[in-house]
């Protein structure tokens, strides 16, 4: 255990072995922290809000939350997260192991994520949200959820898993981004794309097979199902899996 | 009062009775913050500028500011402001009571904003902005200033009462937004809008009255003026007077 | 030299005569700040990371880095950098004399800077950037480099010499915008533009000359080139060359 001298750390807090918890952070009382997790400084972990019912903030194992970042009570996060800087999460967000959520970028909260996910810097990702397993998501998308605001209908947007939403695009409420679908930057999704094709504009609409976009490379071989070519931070047994499926 | 001992704060700063300011804060000379309110920790308040005119910074009553958030001198709040993380305002910005401003939101200061004012997530409002009231801006959205960029030329965007700007929208400079005017998700508002009808689009287009949009509520009722059916966190004079009209 | 007593400083960090450095703040081991630099609150200063092989982050003289901000090992920057709060910046930065970056802004690295460079607020510069001098980037704008996400090839942004990218437009990967050009607001840019044009939409669409767009300040003069207008806060130098040129 290697808790900074600044840092403020709950005695009601549970730390797993080798936890390391940064200059200036703040460990509150709600907080279950595993084993060989790093923690920054200047974070926050288990922020009490009256949504959170009691429950507490778990983060899995071998976990690195980087600096400034804000969790709530009332999460819970598989093994080896990562996170970048200043990242805000709120309560009730169920992920699975491995997801990765890039500096900047704000979780609402009541939402599911799958395994393997990766948000990139700046995302914000609405209340409601259900993301698969293995969804790319890119600087600036928002994934919204009031069909008509400001109101109490909250619908929210689904994505598949292996799909992929391109920087600066909005998905609208309730729409279901279908698995190894790809938006395109700068785009507005009205409706529900569907598997292996590519969705771009405002309004977004129909552009091709995904597998119609090669790979710069010099290989000539299809950029898509992005998988097969990159596999940069998924386990082997994954990895494996992609390879003879 | 409850002064986190790890907080440093000015003597020459005006506190009310029941303050409370959080670990790691930092609270300026030139400041004064009202009774009730409650400021996390990681904040700055009070940065002092050249464009403030030595003005000090008021927070009014019961005002709630979240973590990591920083408020130059030179402003104005009314009561019951509440924040989000990570907020940024500089110096003149002058505001009513009841205004929310979303984490990582960054208002640019010189602006005007009324009562009871929602900014969500993310919200970029640029110098010499002019605000009504019961308005809501939603993640993402920029409002600009300098029509041709860079430049000394600033005209603020006007945005009247119960207007609503969508996720990722770009006001253009001198637009005005009528009030009940509703502007979708990810559009580009090049010139202004009329009362009570919808623009969408890049650039954004007249698409039709607001009240054409039904609740999917299951009620088959308008779901504008939204402020007929969503009345949360309004003060009961206020939603009275809505349900009178 | 004024070390804040809260600030954490590393004996191996080099600092120049009349350094500053602000509350709560932590310079690590491998930094050189030069003279008459001031840093404020909340910031960390040298972070290591495995892709700067060593090398350290250095900060020209007369810089100014407001509170919040996050820097680097492996970067280099010129004299006077002007930050606002809570700026990212990754290894492998490059950039020349009189940068600003504003709040929130998210540089991503192994880029590529020249002299007298703005960006505004929120600004995302993707790795492989490379960006001239005197250019302007305003909020919310992106610039790309993954021809088809998620991959390893990365084809970086070039922005040339008195280039404007206008608020929340997106510059796709590889994608040149010439020197002189300027991109309208929300526009996602696809291929490269023309020096002294007018590009906007999304995807973007050749719109005038860059000179056939007025200035509002009642000349009746073109607004661009801008440097002929606009000179606040370069160097005397500079501007002459300007008005000579």
């Amino acid at each position: 255990m290697k808790i900074h001298k600044t840092a403020i750390v709950s005695e009601k807090a549970i730390l797993g072995d080798d936890v390391e918890i940064g200059p200036f952070s703040i460990i509150y009382d709600n907080v279950e922290i595993k084993s060989g997790v790093k923690i920054e400084g200047y974070c926050e972990i288990g922020v009490e809000n009256s949504f959170s019912a009691g429950e507490p903030i778990v983060i899995g194992m071998n976990s690195h939350i980087r600096s400034h970042s804000i969790f709530y009570t009332g999460s819970k996060f598989g093994d080896n997260l990562i996170t970048g800087h200043r990242v805000t999460v709120r309560e009730k967000t169920i992920a699975g192991i491995g997801l990765q959520i890039g500096t900047l970028s704000d979780i609402q909260g009541h939402c599911v994520i799958g395994n393997y996910v990766r948000f990139h810097s700046n995302v914000h990702i609405g209340q409601k949200s259900r993301i698969g397993n293995y969804v790319w998501i890119f600087p600036y998308v928002v994934l919204t959820n009031d069909p008509h605001p400001p109101s109490n209908v909250l619908k929210g947007v689904v994505v598949e898993d292996f799909a992929v939403i391109a920087t600066m695009s909005v998905i609208l409420p309730g729409v279901k981004v279908a698995a190894h679908s790809l938006v395109g930057a700068h785009s507005l999704v009205v409706k529900d794309t569907e598997p292996h094709k590519v969705y771009a504009g405002s309004p977004a609409k129909y552009i091709c097979q995904t597998d119609k976009i090669k790979h710069q490379d010099g290989s000539g071989e299809s950029a898509y199902p992005w998988n097969k070519k990159f596999i940069r931070g998924y386990p082997d047994s994954i990895v494996q899996s992609w390879s003879d499926s």
